[in-house]
């Protein structure tokens, strides 16, 4: 099989909404180098092997051979999940094939989507691990099976392929056949079900749009409207609202339950409430976003509390020690918020995108590609040291990145996500009477937006988020009079813009306007300050009461311990406030309070009869902060990002 | 089948240790009225009766018919483990039928006999999840089948029996038979196996003293030293530590991994340790009691930080709002520190019993015995409601008992503890030239100790813990010198105690001796000081940082919604420290700052730019707090344990 790579559309991207704004395609934008485009080149030249290398020796990926030879009697190896890997590594692949030719890539592609074609039964249904000798039967466990979120993760591979390639192909082609089966199955006259793990939502809409098929996108309203009526089977102890399944989207007012499903769900909705027009079930999910986000979400924009159930916690309920975090949980809000983005323009969504990006996305890989955080607490107490290199882990609670998990998800949801990551950095609104191109997220490389009057040609020159300037020439203008806007974050007080020949000038956090219109040869400098800062959690966090984080620019810091004077240990720091904070490096210095252990206390609990723990002496000393998005490289070690206040 | 109560033995205990220091007998003290006798009352009335009719209604108990009639095919209800529940439930009304006769326990008590008698396999084998028709084979998942452990139970039954009836019973001939036939099979040259969840082991050793057959010790032994090498099979995404197989009981320094297995195993390795003069093993236990105590230990003795496993946390990682506190830990805990205080005599191990006694084991049961806590939080941040009076609850975290549980092993729990409540409140000490007597834990009664020269007969007449004085008077002495002995709680400060004939002196935390002999009409009242006092979490906890306590005696006590003002809300409450709390009832009345609700976080995390959140406004206003074990009493409500300071 040999694919034609040059047949990639330069408007490809993830998500084609309904209204004025478009994001950028993934040809629209060049990395070069940079934060975002060493990590786009290190999931291209590592990840993607290392996702297919692990699934073949675990047998995730002979799971397909097995039910094309008709031998799936025997243990079938994988969660009843683990297709959904498989397709979700695909669709990273397919991404990174619609910005950048890459032999290895094709070979990948044509290799896994042989051996999937091969296991598709004849009326389209397709799964390795239901439907088939000596399996349960299909369907026969909606609330734990996930077959359709298998599905939905099937068509998110053709909505990729249909973008970058087109129609005419094989994996479009099974696709299309598995969406008709499940419209077949679960029409309005079939069966009534959900799945237990919202997925298939989305996929229907996105493939809805991709190919032009209404029936797509109705069924993945029913679905939605199905949801929220306690249909799904219980879980062992899991409440009905693990799978959301509590309360209808459109009656709820926060996210709940386990935080991929909600947010996967939210996605969905989102797209099913724009297709169809629905703005009660549009403005339900934007309440539940703003409840969510300003009563249960971590200062690194990370969601789900709670390890039980991986899911969100009440409001306030934000430990920084047992935060889930889960990295598929920020892509998802990623993905949440890039639809509301471009429905309404405004820019928190945007902002929020930034904050999860820097510290729960790109938290996750180890600098090689190769080992993965599942989850992202705030809080490393004990130091790692239970990961296995060359094994599969648990969930990757001890502070080491893992090669694989049991339940892998996210490292081929990391390398989806990084290999279309240009594709959040900008849209363009076509409504007025000439373009506005906004820029949402700073990186460094090329742009070439598509215009009606021609191709706009921004080169983008920055040390972001290292340094807060960003640097944008004009290369080539459209014909038409295109305006541009810039995001200045909300924590960019004082950030300045140095328009095309003008002086500079301070511009206030929201979009800052560049005055239009754009010419060839124009400099544009915007000035982000990324001086270290320091941030206090809202007093209804109990578990951060005390403590304030210290932040530069988009990314959080932390505290680790192999950064500390001999003999100090991250439960007896102290941050001197009094102090301010210095830029170092993409880190701070801070002044801290550094206390040797206490006594105990004396056989009881740790509670104590005066407020001042007797023993223990501190003296001051200076430690460096670093990026949270970069602990744990250094050996086992502790680490906290909210400092206890001296 | 009839009984004969009148066999009782007045010095039937649960724990019978070699050493100088035994446990009363549960006929040398008769609880009359107060706290204790109150709730021992509707244990015997309502707890034992409800949960033989839950076990029923749920199959739990026709598992056993199922058994015996060669009926296994079929899907079985229950868990693996449902057995367990009914020795549980059985051993509650050994200990009952111990001390007080009751037709209807002994009707209970011989219908159970018979049809667990009926399932029972001709070579001893006896559960009925495993090794019949249609079932796993015998000891197939020792990781998570609970066999041993149901067994273990079952020996427990047998040791209650012999203690309080005799050797010549059914139940005690069918326990023998399964103890055999572990022995057999997981000898020296046998399986080398052991169970996922310890219990066997002080099940076989307390089974091993009362029919005084040392090759039950010995196995108990090996189970022991079996443990801790890795031999079980992984459960899903949890660690070897989850069952304690990650290190040797004798080389660990802390308890970790599920709470119940880690406290368990602790009380069946120091019976191993005592019986086998094993020091090492001893002194082992000794300092994983101290570091967990100190370092991973509640306010209320509650133990068992996470959800997730239902295990310990990390040192020092101890949230109010995500305490799983199983009460079933409270019990295991309470276990583990007898057994110390029989070995050693220090305080220490009372003081924790008590604490855990009133704030774990107390607050599980609803008043009227029918309903109960799984876990016990200190902070309910959302009022409770998901609970089904009338149906299975998950465990009970939404601040409502719930009536019966899908994994129910805390109601019988609870039952076989308050059955038995009396065996820890004295012990005797014979190792001197007279006796000692010394009273560990106060509730009003009489006590009747049996001694070489006669009873000792005291009456002890309190309302404690609502008040402190605790008052004693020798109704017969016995005829040696016996001496008295009163713990005085490591937190009262200033207690005086009033010796017979004597003035008041005050004596320290500890025990306090009151001079001997005694004489029949000497009356000695110990007076502990229970105002309200404000208790610290060390600096160390992070959940609880700028946080206070308010206990009273031995009692935590709460701020509980429905106490508060109209529109005042548990999350926006600060103390006043700077107004002591003044005594009222059995709780406190304290003064507090009440803030109306902040605005959001305009559509970020929560987390601010200044330290002082701005928005909302606050008045002082003074509200009761009750004790932690009556909360949710009164109608679902939000609750919390440690306050923020103002």
């Amino acid at each position: 099989m040999t694919l034609d790579t040059t047949r990639a559309d330069p408007l490809a991207r993830p998500v084609v909404a309904p209204g004025s704004r478009r994001g950028i395609g993934l040809g629209e934008m060049r990395l070069v180098g940079g934060f975002w485009g060493g990590l786009q080149e290190t999931n291209a030249r590592a990840t993607l092997r290392h996702c297919h290398d692990w699934m073949e020796r675990l047998g995730w990926l002979a799971n397909f051979d097995r039910v094309a030879r008709g031998a799936t009697g025997g243990e079938r190896p994988g969660w009843q999940f683990s297709d959904s890997e498989v397709y979700k590594l695909l669709e990273a692949v397919a991404w990174q094939l619609g910005h950048t030719p890459d032999p290895a890539a094709e070979r990948l592609w044509g290799e896994l989507v042989g051996r999937i074609a091969s296991a598709q039964d004849d009326d389209g249904y397709l799964n390795t691990c239901f439907g088939h000798d000596g399996q349960a039967g299909r369907y026969s466990d909606l609330s734990a099976g996930h077959e359709l979120y298998c599905t939905g993760h099937l068509l998110q591979v053709a909505v990729a392929r249909v973008r970058t390639h087109g129609e005419d192909d094989e994996l479009v082609r099974i696709a299309r056949r598995a969406a008709d089966h499940v419209c077949r199955e679960f029409g309005v006259d079939g069966r009534q079900g959900i799945c237990g793990h919202p997925e298939i939502e989305l996929g229907l809409v996105e493939l809805g749009r991709a190919l032009d098929e209404p029936a797509y996108i109705e069924q993945a309203r029913l679905f939605i409207e199905r949801r929220g009526r306690g249909s799904l089977a219980p879980i062992a102890l899991l409440s009905p609202a693990y799978f959301q399944d509590d309360v209808p989207v459109r009656e709820a007012d926060r996210w709940r339950g386990h935080a991929v499903r909600a947010l996967y769900l939210a996605a969905g909705a989102l797209d099913v409430a724009t297709e169809t027009g629905d703005g009660e079930l549009f403005a339900a999910v934007e309440r539940q976003w703003t409840r969510s986000v300003e009563r249960r979400t971590y200062l690194t924009g990370g969601m789900g509390s709670r390890h039980q159930d991986e899911g969100f916690g009440d409001d306030w309920e934000l430990p920084p020690d047992r935060a889930y975090c889960e990295t598929c949980a920020g892509v998802a809000s990623i993905m949440v918020s890039w639809r509301l983005l471009l429905a309404t323009g405004d820019a928190k969504y945007a902002d929020l995108i930034e904050r999860t990006m820097f510290n729960v996305v790109a938290t996750s890989p180890r600098a090689d590609g190769r080992a993965f955080f599942y989850a992202n607490p705030l809080h490393q107490r004990e130091p790692g040291g239970d990961v296995r290199p060359d094994a599969v882990n648990p969930r990757a609670e001890g502070g080491i990145r893992a090669p694989w998990f049991d339940v892998s998800c996210c490292p081929t949801n990391v390398a989806r996500t990084l290999a279309s990551w240009q594709s959040c950095a900008a849209f363009v609104d076509e409504e007025g009477e000439a373009p506005v191109v906004t820029i949402a997220q700073y990186a460094a490389g090329e742009m070439r937006v598509a215009t009606d009057g021609g191709p706009l040609v921004l080169e983008i020159e920055t040390a972001y988020p290292a340094e807060g300037a960003v640097r944008i020439r004009v290369r080539e203008a459209s014909a038409d009079p295109v305006s541009l806007r810039l995001r200045v974050p909300h924590w960019a007080t004082g950030a300045t813009l140095r328009g095309p020949g003008g002086a500079a000038r301070e511009c206030a956090p929201g979009w800052a306007d560049v005055a239009a219109p754009l010419v060839a040869g124009d400099e544009i400098v915007l000035d982000l300050p990324v001086a270290p800062r320091l941030t206090w959690p809202d007093p209804r966090i109990d578990a951060a009461r005390g403590t304030v984080a210290v932040e530069r620019g988009p990314l959080v810091l932390c505290l680790e311990s192999v950064d500390l004077p001999d003999g100090a240990a991250i439960d007896g720091i102290a941050l001197d406030t009094g102090q301010a904070p210095r830029g170092s490096g993409d880190g701070a210095i801070v002044r801290v309070r550094a206390s040797t252990p206490h006594a105990g206390s004396a056989g009881r609990p740790p509670f104590l009869e005066r407020p001042d723990h007797p023993g223990g002496t501190a003296h001051e000393v200076e430690v460096p902060l670093i990026p949270y998005h970069r602990w744990a490289e250094r050996g086992p070690s502790t680490m906290r990002v909210l400092l206890p206040m001296a």
